[in-house]
């Protein structure tokens, strides 16, 4: 086994703050089981679920860690009986204990040791381990839902969360390194007359190449207009632009993410350039504006008033760009949130949902420009957060009249004709709130559109 | 979405076949959902579970295959509301069922439809669709777990699929090309000084290339005695032998199952050679007996009996080979079993364990040459399985004394000191049986060890 990212005093720590803000609230956090292939027997490799790796940092199988109220203990299964031949030796749990500061014990003694009534817990993402939950505790587990006896461990586990360690910022700062460099091999691999797979193979071989891999499905897509295309099977032409979003897992679980989009010729086509800088002037209006105290909801608006002032500049819309805010008609071409948390999760901490994304008191708005966004709280620094505006022409959104009827005669359709050869543009980047300002953690990759073009030249 | 693997005939054929052999029994296949990474919001690409792939041909989260006993009927959740935006356009349900040839229907519909009491099922891999499963029969499904009830279904299927069509036939060779040049690019991207990593990374590029991914967790590593190894860190090192077991699953989910092994410097040291020797003539002896009629069983006993032969030339065991396998000594160096089913899953039919891959009556041997073996079924034409003889020195058998008390003087431990820099070799292949012997469909991969060596230096 490969303990080279353990980083035990980091855990230990984190530990010891949780166990303060619980006192002698018992906890039980579910690393989760193997999550199989095509059939029951076959695994993917092992990620832990992100609380548990959050405070014991290894991927440990169906491990559970428990705050009795008095002390952590951390319970692993007995190693079965061909172990050492089949995956290797491990450490016994003498030297597991020593490792992590903590008592390691046999699962089946968990049972004995558990406060039943009073212990909380958080939801394992699957639902073998919820199972176990629920046998463990008495009560239902299911993932994704929160009961309310559970509400302090998820706030006091969000609170620390939000909020980046030294050891989560490297983490962070490695996976940023990573996804840009894959993003380069990607753009390097790009040329008209291969599939999207070539690209998504080049740059997911260069996390490969770092023992990382990837923090969600990689999208390597030239129907950008689709958000969260997972198809890679169409070929490349000359005229398309490639929306790539991929980002990099790290060995300790940290999440990249990153979307550039390019071109396949290695030129932007007037047309694509135009609307390609409509989305980089929102995009880096919305980082410019990142630093402690600022609400995020507000990065939706000054990311939307650019791509409203921009578009009407290009003749597709026309009126009032705070209107064709307020009114939906941007939201009708960049029809997501503008970003969301990134930490161990690349949606960190969406398994409490706008629980640990919204500011208590704050729910998601219903109008469309603001209904998708995925946080609204405060900036605090050590937050980490991606900023992601986009431009998109999605059929079933400009081909619905109720979609489109609030934009009236200001959405000019005749003019965007003349866009045809754009159908998806997202330019997002991982940015790290400081204490004056913000750090762009993924800066390396280039994105204003002449680098772009260079880079892809140099290859 | 990408339909371009979809076998429409193919699929209806198979429906028509298992409907035959159903009769009036009604059966439910579970395709099974998705998956969760870290959270469960986060997906891995869905892969649909075997039997209904086998069926059904395409990957289609939660969806449901009915057999009424008079009927064929698909039942699919809804499309989310925004599915369209996200995921992109799908076809309705009418176009699906022209596609498929069946009737497609929401799944709220199928508990109205479903004859409870009476309806067979397979357990899907994962506690979410068992559970479902459960809620829909009124009874308890586990993945794993085969309740006597359901036996006739899968005995029918485990028949069927036992022996592959045109079809399955020709995704096994899909899968077999990918592997091959998958290995190829692996074995070209080996050098010393770089992690296993960097290797692996060579290797399933090329499958994401061909927009394929692995039919299994990639071993690649110099700790080759660990039979499963899935960790990837290692530096390798000129001396190291580079044991390889990787395989692509095609987009249609054919698997491919390859194992080499090769010098990280481009040339085995005679103690090396020597061994690899003794494993190939042992594979290539397993191989050249397949054919119709022979028990798989037997080609334990040919493989060993070359192992013990092997060994006993190069003065590491002594005594009599058949008394050397009889007696367990082989199976200190050889302690897996010599090959399995491949189909649709890389252990074809292992969620049926046994029941699919011994035939019935035969039950596992209790001896240790014999008790790992995953197969026991006289072949037929077109059932295919892998050959996979291996050397290993693994301390924790050749240090247990019970282990090795059997061997007695016959394991010369100061002969076995010699091959220190053996620390295991696999050779493995994908054998087809035909109607008069068998073709090997991974056989353009190299394996004789001047070929190995070659193949190396041109890279």
């Amino acid at each position: 086994m490969d303990f080279s990212f353990f980083d035990a005093s980091a855990c230990a720590e984190r530990r010891a703050r949780l166990a303060a803000r619980l006192g002698n609230l018992p906890a039980l956090i579910a690393a989760g089981a193997p999550r199989p292939r095509g059939t029951h027997r076959g695994h993917y490799p092992f990620r832990a679920a992100s609380h548990f790796l959050y405070l014991f940092g290894l991927h440990l199988p169906k491990a559970m860690g428990l705050w009795s109220g008095e002390r952590w203990q951390l319970y692993l299964p007995e190693p079965a009986a061909d172990a050492a031949l089949w995956t290797g030796p491990v450490p016994d749990f003498a030297a597991l204990s020593e490792m992590f500061g903590v008592a390691v014990l046999p699962m089946p003694r968990l049972a004995e040791t558990l406060a039943r009534k009073t212990t909380s817990t958080l939801p394992a993402p699957e639902f073998e381990t919820c199972l176990e939950q629920s046998n463990l505790l008495g009560r239902e587990i299911r993932p994704g839902v929160l009961p309310a006896a559970d509400e302090p461990l998820a706030d006091a586990l969000i609170a620390m969360r939000l909020v980046h360690d030294a050891a989560g910022i490297a983490g962070l700062r490695e996976a940023a390194d990573a996804t840009v460099a894959a993003h380069l091999a990607g753009l390097r691999a790009t040329r008209p007359k291969i599939r999207e797979s070539e690209v998504r193979a080049a740059l997911e071989a260069e996390l490969c190449r770092r023992n990382m891999t990837v923090s969600y499905t990689s999208i390597v897509s030239v129907r950008g207009e689709i958000l969260h295309n997972e198809d890679h099977h169409h070929m490349l032409a000359d005229g398309d632009l490639l929306l790539i979003d991929a980002g990099a897992e790290t060995r300790g679980g940290w999440a990249g993410d990153v979307t550039r989009t390019w071109p396949v010729s290695g030129r932007f086509s007037p047309t694509q350039r135009d609307l390609y800088d409509v989305v980089l002037l929102a995009q880096a209006a919305a980082v410019a504006a990142v630093r402690p105290g600022l609400r995020y909801l507000d990065l939706q608006g000054i990311a939307s008033h650019a791509i409203a002032k921009g578009l009407i500049g290009l003749g597709l819309l026309g009126g009032d760009p705070a209107e064709l805010v307020a009114d939906g008609v941007v939201a009708l071409f960049f029809p997501h949130g503008v970003g969301h948390l990134i930490g161990l999760d690349v949606h960190d901490l969406d398994d409490l949902g706008d629980r640990a994304a919204y500011a208590p008191g704050r729910t998601r708005s219903t109008s469309p420009g603001f209904r998708a966004l995925r946080l609204d709280r405060d900036l605090v620094p050590n937050m980490a957060v991606t900023i992601e505006p986009g431009f998109y022409q999605v059929p079933a959104i400009l081909d619905d009249p109720e979609r489109t009827r609030a934009a009236r005669d200001r959405l000019r359709r005749e003019r965007l004709a003349a866009f045809h050869d754009v159908r998806g543009i997202r330019i997002e980047d991982t940015i790290l709130v400081t204490a004056n300002g913000h750090e762009d953690l993924t800066s390396a990759l280039p994105k204003q559109a002449p680098a772009v073009e260079n880079a892809m030249r140099a290859s």
